[in-house]
């Protein structure tokens, strides 16, 4: 079993570390074949079957497959990539680093936990401005948008010619589309989306490239601006989260890159541990704000996030998500001309609901739960169309002009369908004077009336959501909401995933708030029983809680976040059913819509745990061998050549003691990563230099916490022939301790391991204490449960 | 420095490991003096300052300290307890248990998920089920003693004579607090208390003996019943978590050992791996029965325990929750005969807030912040004069009797000074129909009118916070309120700590309410500005929030516990503020009441992480070594020995390769626990009777099981001198691959590891693999920061 499981190993690499024969071939003829064969699917197999399979001849039928390849590979989810990294969240701790941390006083530490304090509390402040500046802009230049259409189409529903509205409203949403499709697309293409699997990757220890950036944050606010303000089915929600975390990864780090200033504060916190701390902080802090519930931030970062769960972290989450909440309330206040006024505690509020005592009965649940049901598979539904939808825009329209363009047919067509909709509906009710609707359209209607069709789609979406829970009785008629929880499902499902940054979450609530008032409006109809029936509204909220779980799939969390946007828990219950429900449905037929896209970046990422069946992998079979690794004194032309050898491009390298006569591999004594050699080959550590000139400055850890986190490439770095001869002590620099696990353990307990501590590298040894192996992320991620059992994941270069 | 820590290291030993001389000769003579030095308070010492001490003249100075030694520790905080040991929650991975997992299928799997459903679903239904009884059962006999009380004092009212009204209360107080005193005192004094230390330290990893047995659990609840209904200053919600603890340490284990019961369900989870995580789930549900609050108990359970945060466990406790609130509601709502009413969800009742937007105003902020500030020092007030009566009891009151007669001496105090408040107060209030009081007594009062003070004292201490919360404006004067804050201060302070069991939430909360209430009144008297000021109900919250935090210090779930007993988050946002100043200033006096009463207890508790200034230490100088190890193949009379040497009384052994040439020490190969040398000593494992008697049954994993949790003590099993003779292979039954750290690991990493992964012993390692120490969480929870920097506790065999 080993011995065969070796013989597929070279399938196995990985950035960090790939090591062995099989990937030194990727360079040349035979590995280009070789290569193909990741990409040839047939490979995917049972690991149980493996002993009866020849592989040497499927590689060599494989071989021929590699000009069909495109064809063969319709999307990635088979795959696991081996562009991205993973976050350090193992403090290496080195010689530097220890006399550092034993220098500093007890005050030193204690001045430390308020700077986190102090960068928690800014994390949250400038999250609930941003939320407070998008809220602001996009009520203006929405409210401007509707006004004009507004006019347009009352002085055309006089004279006739509607169409000419019709071609304005398309006009103005394309163009606002247009300008944030351009800057996502041809900027920062990392911007797109909510945002939400990036920053669930991030928090998962993935490095994703370029998402915590400043030039990111300034794409997204103003594309999330622009696409809402251009009418897409979006809410600005989702992205809030995103925008959290790349504020907390700025201000932690005391510095713009982006912008070359430094602060030369929090100069401690550049690393990966704090950050990733930082950017769960910033997290919780966009979902606070982004629906007024900071309870709900907290657990949202950590159930996305946190493997390892610290009190004192939990609390500056909080503080984060508390400051970020109330700033955006008072400054609204502010704003809306009420200060001290907190009624505003984020960008979606569900208005208040009646805090009846017997809000609702026993009896009610049962049917709770079947709208969950129904949720969860109208969320699967809404899945696996856009998983669809997905594949085919990975496969046909990857060019950004392509993706422009693409967004501004979505956005012409919402406006048409809204149009359409709206003209041939005629559902007219009372204008009501208390009622949420800011931009009433008479259209067809007798005075003193509105259409009530227009209210839903003549509306940002956070106001039609709201519409949709509190509006009276009898404000929608039947059929107007059938047709446009038909309509604005598939628009949801068609906007998703455009080249734009917009969210899910408000989408999602509409179109299940619309099907919910439905539900509750044909239950009223059929029972006839008056009272305890009568609200829709509430049927409207079990909607909307049961689509958007069985498209997001959350629980706890989005429990929290629910019944903290109502503003009572009164309908905590009901909501925790209908959620778990939702998704207990939902998974039996597909994942959730962030899953699905981290599938298709063939993200390796990490789940809760190992997967049940893995108990007869050990790390033998798991980890990549043999290693790199280097001696304690090493000379620097051997290390320059490995950091320069492009087919590997490993991250970690095991520390050896000397071989004693160079037959035998040494005993592990350290750990080195690829970041710290590079700063010790660019402040050229030698061993010769520091004998020759003695007052050689010793290098500091703020050496390393400069150049963090864009370390340069090795190919900057220039070293000179004599200079190849000299050596390189790395007995300071290397992490002395690394994590280890013998041969024997099983895959379960190695990914406990890695997991519990946020690993990057685990050093597999031998009984003698020799490093065999390296363990990292993708050995463990390849591994999943699919139909058939274990199944495993390709590894690919993309 | 390693030296000189090697030289103390022997009063460093610890329960799991305990090795080398110095544990050894604590038997013998010198060894009892050197043991008293563990008690002789002169020896805590700063770890940097220890190399310029002369230890060994330090020890013969203190060999005079034997006869002394009570008067030197009037408590025990200096010191952890040997007696303590840990759970294990890192699976043993030995052969026989991968063997099993390789052999269950992913249905099988699937199987022990929906189990493990089941399971949190019946811990949430029992628990339920319990709280609405003991709810049932209180509300049923303080209704009895209350009207027998009024109806005496109505009679004497008119003919005078009253003292006979104080008689009869005070003596049908001390006959409920009689029996509920000596059900704990005598049979079970782990019931003692609210149970939520014992809990905290049970999550925490800490077997503490006793505390999950049915024994417990039922006098427990009778002893809730007794005290709350015995009219002490104490509420029913804290023993509740230790209910549903119980529950779930006896369900999940499908037999329950008191009542020789087995009934062959859930095998697989009796292990402490499993039973850890369920009761969790059990606590989750107390929590949850007690204040109606789902979400709130899985932070709890969380924040409490958890150090390793597990999506599908969490969603499993989460279950639970929901479950445990669910039933209780559910029951009640048929109790009250109104059933499918749904507005009972808890034990307290914190009654409906006004759901008004606009309930508090910015500038109430600062306000809020200064109760909370007030109630931190209130609350650490409370904490230090409890810990001074804490240790007056465990020198003095020590005895079962003395207990019984203490806590009849308080029921009788309380009864009197509630009498005597009523007696003298002359606060008469107009009745109003509507209003929580269910006895008003009239007392010296008008026709139609009742006394105010009455309301407070003469109720279960629940309904008196309902009414402090919702009764309108002018209730009650302020000097009531005062003199109520001062005399239930006192004695709830008085009563937290008796041989009862019983809980000082609701406690806290009234004082809190009482003195919130009366800061509100104060607040409009001063301002006289009407409106806002006008309901003294809100400062009756934030008091009761401020208190509470003051005194117990949990800030995320207690805020989340908060908002949902009132229903309502519009106050979240201030409870949390309030909670956390709360902390913040409380911390600055003194610790939590439950950290206080854990370290009262010398629990090796450990916390989130290791102190700041701990990087100087290593695992070299932490860990208990030399380690007693065990060969593969090891003579039955060498483990005996071993395990019946009760100076160490060791639980866990490294297993090593075989000696070459005995003279250097083995490479590591695995670790053994007491626990499975014992079942393997019982069912005689021996090499030369599976020779002998081919047909002899393979031990299973069941043997294990069936042995969980109370494996028989080494002396009850019997070895002849012919078996010692005969040879035990360990190979298949060892874990192959327990963790291990280098020796130059240092204390943080260590800790990390330790906490992270749960564990129990964590093997030290050289260069060469070869075990040079173990380290378990004594040895870790030593060390702590003090005001003089890193401090290290003793360790104390009681």
């Amino acid at each position: 079993m080993a011995n065969i499981t070796k013989k597929v190993s070279w399938s196995s690499r990985d950035d960090d570390l790939a090591q062995g024969e099989g990937t030194a071939l990727l360079n040349g003829a035979t590995g280009a074949a070789r290569y193909t064969r990741q990409f040839s699917g047939g490979s995917i197999f049972r690991i149980g079957r493996l002993s009866t399979v020849d592989l040497e001849e499927e590689i060599t039928t494989e071989e021929e497959a590699i000009l069909s390849r495109p064809k063969e590979i319709p999307h990635n989810e088979k795959l696991l990539s081996l562009k991205y990294e993973s976050l350090d969240y193992d403090n290496s701790e080195n010689q530097l680093f220890l006399e550092e941390e034993k220098r500093m006083s007890y005050m030193g530490f204690r001045c430390l936990e308020i700077n986190r304090w102090v960068v928690c509390g800014l994390i949250g402040f400038l999250t609930g401005l941003i939320a407070c500046f998008i809220d602001i802009v996009v009520e203006n230049l929405a409210g401007v948008k509707y006004q004009l259409v507004k006019q347009n189409i009352e002085k055309f529903t006089e004279v006739g010619g509607l169409s000419i509205s019709l071609i304005l409203w398309a006009l103005l949403n394309s163009v606002f589309v247009m300008v944030g499709s351009v800057i996502v697309a041809f900027f920062e293409p990392i911007a797109a989306g909510s945002g939400i699997p990036q920053i669930k990757c991030y928090l998962n220890g993935v490095k994703i490239p370029r998402v915590v950036r400043l030039k990111t944050l300034v794409v997204k606010v103003c594309g999330v601006i622009c696409s809402v303000v251009g009418g897409l089915a979006v809410g600005k929600e989702g992205p809030m989260i995103h925008s959290g975390a790349v504020v907390a990864a700025g201000v932690s780090q005391g510095r713009s890159t982006s912008l070359k200033r430094d602060f030369k504060i929090f100069e401690y916190f550049r690393r990966d541990t704090e950050k990733r701390d930082f950017v769960s902080a910033g997290a919780a802090a966009g979902v606070s704000a982004a629906f007024g519930a900071p309870v709900g931030g907290v657990l949202f970062s950590l159930e996305e996030g946190a493997s390892f769960w610290n009190q004192m972290l939990t609390w500056r989450i909080f503080f984060a998500s508390m400051m970020s909440t109330f700033t955006l309330n008072f400054f609204l206040s502010i704003y809306h001309k009420k200060p001290g006024d907190l009624s505003n505690p984020g960008l979606i509020n569900f208005g208040r609901f009646e805090s009846d005592s017997v809000a609702y009965n026993l009896y009610e649940i049962p049917i709770f739960i079947a709208m969950g049901a129904l949720g969860g598979v109208l969320g699967a539904l809404f899945n696996v169309l856009n998983y669809w939808l997905t594949i085919f825009r990975i496969r046909y329209i990857h060019r950004p002009c392509l993706q422009v363009m693409e967004a501004m047919l979505v956005a012409a067509v919402t406006a048409t369908v809204s149009f359409a909709m709206i003209y041939f509906s005629n559902d007219c009710q009372p204008l009501v004077q208390d009622q949420a609707e800011e931009y009433p359209l008479q259209l067809f209607c007798a005075d003193g009336e509105y259409n009530s069709m227009a209210s839903a789609f003549f509306n940002t979406p956070e106001r039609s959501v709201r519409s949709l829970f509190h509006n009276t009785p009898g404000s929608y008629n039947p059929l107007t909401l059938g047709m446009f929880t038909l309509s604005y499902f598939f628009l949801a499902c068609w906007t998703y995933g455009l080249t734009v940054s917009a969210g899910v979450f408000i989408p999602s609530l509409l179109i299940g708030a619309a099907w919910g008032r439905l539900f509750g409006i044909l239950l009223a109809t059929i029972t006839s029983s008056g009272s305890i029936w009568a609200d829709p509204g509430k049927y409207a909220l079990i909607g909307a809680a049961a689509q958007l779980g069985g498209i997001v799939r959350m629980t706890l969390s989005l429990t929290v976040i629910m019944v903290e946007a109502t503003g009572n828990v009164t309908y905590g219950l009901p909501i925790m059913l209908v959620l778990m429900t939702a998704k207990i449905v939902g998974d039996y037929f597909v994942e959730g819509l962030y899953d699905i896209h981290i599938k298709l970046q063939s993200v390796p990422f990490l789940h809760w745990e190992a997967p049940a069946t893995s108990h007869s992998l050990t790390a033998r079979e798991v980890m990549s061998s043999p290693v790199t690794s280097f001696n304690r004194i090493e000379k620097v032309g051997t290390i320059v050549d490995v950091l320069s050898n492009t087919s590997t491009n490993h991250n970690g390298f095991p520390v050896v003691n000397e071989y004693i006569d160079n037959t035998e591999p040494g005993k592990l004594c350290g750990l080195i990563l690829r970041s710290q050699l590079i700063v010790l080959l660019k402040h050229k550590v030698f061993v010769e230099r520091a004998r020759s000139c003695l007052n050689q400055r010793k290098l500091q850890l703020k050496d390393f916490r400069d150049a963090y986190p864009r370390f340069p490439p090795i190919q900057s770095i220039h070293v000179s022939q004599d200079e190849r001869e000299c050596m390189m002590d790395l007995t300071e620099f290397m992490n002395p301790t690394p994590y280890t696990v013998p041969q024997e353990t099983s895959l379960p307990r190695v990914f406990k391991l890695f997991r519990a501590l946020g690993l990057r590298h685990l050093v597999v040894v031998d009984n003698e204490n020799r490093a065999v192996g390296l363990v990292t992320r993708k050995d463990l991620a390849r591994y999943h449960l699919g139909k058939h059992g274990l199944e495993e994941l390709q590894l690919a270069q993309t």
